[in-house]
């Protein structure tokens, strides 16, 4: 196959991409970028793999892209006008949520976007633009095949007892599940070091995708055994301005002392929570690490805090660690807040060693640690791309 | 001192007390029960230390007791013919909350009573009934000193890291905290070890309190490090009826997608979640593992898998352990559960004597294990009697 991927991350103001060649030993980036600010003042800018711009354009008249649709038509132009001869063969998309059922990446036909859409009410601030996305990239591109890559799936191989709340079972057979997201970082990050090293990857790893949502992720033998986040995006460890995990009781009592309706819980709990609630200052590190205030490094020790406790429960979930796995903004650049996590973390075999962490070093474990601690980048659309391709030959192949 | 010391939880419905005599060596009981039904069918019920049963008394006529202050006056009647001469000299009184400030027993006067009050919104359903308890002992027992006693107050010590949730800042200075609950069962056996072996009781210990209401919490030094209830009682590991923690997305996606209120969540999440919910058969383990069905052996394996857990996330806290303590119904006697609780925690130097295990024995640590592994048995009530005669003696001495 010559042709070229396109990969689609479709949020509510926003379609991020990119486009890979389906080279021989798997995809490989061309250009990416995204067009942001749909429906207020449009803004598309694309780089190529050697990080040239390659567009920077903005509307403020008539012809902006009003909506997704026509944010699509616009790409696909600037795509048809660049790329040259080389065709669309398929078209990755990400999906937030699977729900129960999608365990695995699909081509898309009517059933699946059926089955897609029935999933919105558990992922009501996603789920549709993620829609919109196949939508119009079904509409701009007819003959090509699409293919839903869901970040709940692969979480999916989870046992029952890291899937369900303690609530009576009809809610768990509603789909009321610790669904867990972030999956295809996840995925991805286990493939790679499966492929650098297959003793690593039949090993027990703790992942923790630290970006602005963060998550964490105990795999054994290349399958998800637990994940911090559940039901939705807001469990789990603190985040940019997410909450994480809070008592129940707490929203109980917001709502009947302080009358707080679900709609000002969610935006206290999604976006006024997490390092920008605590530190007063902002949702970045780099902004609260350089503020020095006692709330910022509060902020950030309380985030600290609940990291190592949730690599010691997810230790615990798989009777035990091999290595820790950095990854995503904070887990692949902070290294400050990096080695504040791992401090304490000695009971369980892990020790930083201080120059390579600050270096941001591929493998950071000090001399005689027996966990190995590694920081890895992770690439989303490159794991999406590769479905993508995967499925098409299985299409073809069976065809 | 050779009065007598009346520890007394007054519930909802209920009085419970103890009677203990002030022997040198520290308190001990001579005569327990509980006056049950109150506003109902009352039930008055007593026994001595040797267990013989004292009185047994219902009522159904108009005489029957209707609310805390008649039920006291009967039990007092009770005791005045009952224990002879001997004189009440002071009163315990088992409170829920303290709230930020409380972190130790206080002797009650007017200004004390002014701020267990202030304290009713953090614990509706709990807190005014002790302070009817309160109330209604004083009157009765003018002369005599009332002493409260804190389930939050052992927490106190823990460090904000530990204390706050990831909002922002102005919810913990309004009290909205991590506090902790089972305190003084906490307290009572981290005085016991450290009295029967001081360099355990300077260790690091995870004490599991795993009853109908279950906890658990990191001990370094005999002082709080964290725990795993947060707000309010419903926060952390499964229980009886209760979820434990869960998504606070579960909650809004709850009000939102099934219009269920306030108190429709309360009732679910308080009274027909956790063992039961799961199990569908009953709150009670023996019950559970006599139904042996697989909803009642995934209810176990839930329960034990999420305790597991946060034995783990505690350890971290601590940066290690020392020992695991088991304490409270389920700890002290569920032999087959303990066994669940502790597989898989051999990396942290968890082993469990499976015959010893069985027998419910003190300590359960399998041979060349590195971290103890103990059951004892919890007394929260000669706890508050301790406090009681320990500030009695200050107050008599400083006055």
């Amino acid at each position: 196959m010559t042709g070229l991927v396109l990969v689609l991350n479709a949020g509510s103001s926003s379609i991020k991409f990119t486009v890979f060649a389906a080279a021989p030993e798997g995809p490989e980036p061309i250009a990416s970028g995204q067009i942001e600010g749909i429906g207020a003042a449009p803004h598309f800018f694309a780089r190529d793999a050697a990080w040239q711009v390659l567009v920077d354009r903005r509307w403020d008249g008539e012809d902006a892209p009003r909506h997704h649709a026509a944010a699509l038509a616009v790409l696909i132009g600037w795509l048809d006008d660049s790329l040259g001869e080389r065709p669309i063969i398929a078209i990755g998309h990400r999906v937030v949520h699977g729900g129960p059922d999608l365990a695995a990446p699909v081509l898309v036909d009517a059933a699946i976007l059926a089955q897609i859409e029935a999933l919105v009410p558990l992922a009501p601030l996603h789920q549709p633009h993620n829609l919109a996305g196949i939508r119009a990239a079904a509409e701009a591109f007819p003959g090509v095949k699409q293919i839903a890559c869901f970040d709940t799936a692969f979480h999916r191989a989870k046992p029952w007892v890291a899937d369900t709340f303690a609530l009576p079972q009809r809610f768990y057979a509603q789909g009321i599940r610790r669904y867990g997201f972030h999956g295809l970082s996840y995925e991805y990050i286990a493939a790679s070091l499966a492929a650098e090293d297959p003793a690593l990857g039949a090993g027990r790893l703790v992942v923790a995708h630290l970006g602005n949502g963060a998550s964490l992720c105990a795999i054994a033998g290349g399958r998800c055994v637990d994940t911090s986040m559940s039901f939705t995006a807001l469990d789990g460890v603190p985040m940019g301005t997410r909450s994480g995990q809070i008592d129940p009781g707490v929203l109980l009592h917001l709502m009947q002392a302080e009358s707080m309706d679900t709609d000002a819980l969610t935006r206290l709990l999604y976006h006024e929570s997490g390092l920008k609630g605590l530190s007063g200052v902002s949702q970045d590190v780099r902004e609260i690490e350089a503020a020095g205030t006692p709330e910022a490094e509060g902020a950030l020790a309380h985030f600290a805090y609940r990291v190592r406790r949730e690599i010691a429960a997810l230790a615990a979930a798989m009777g035990g660690l091999d290595a820790l796995v950095f990854t995503a903004g904070i887990g692949e650049n902070a290294r400050a807040l990096r080695g504040q996590i791992c401090e304490g973390l000695g009971f369980l075999g892990i020790a930083v060693d201080a120059e390579r962490n600050r270096a941001n070093a591929p493998e950071i474990t000090a001399p005689g640690a027996t966990v190995r601690v590694l920081i890895r980048r992770t690439d989303e659309e490159r794991m999406i791309a590769r479905h993508a391709l995967a499925l098409l030959r299985d299409t073809v192949c069976a065809g």
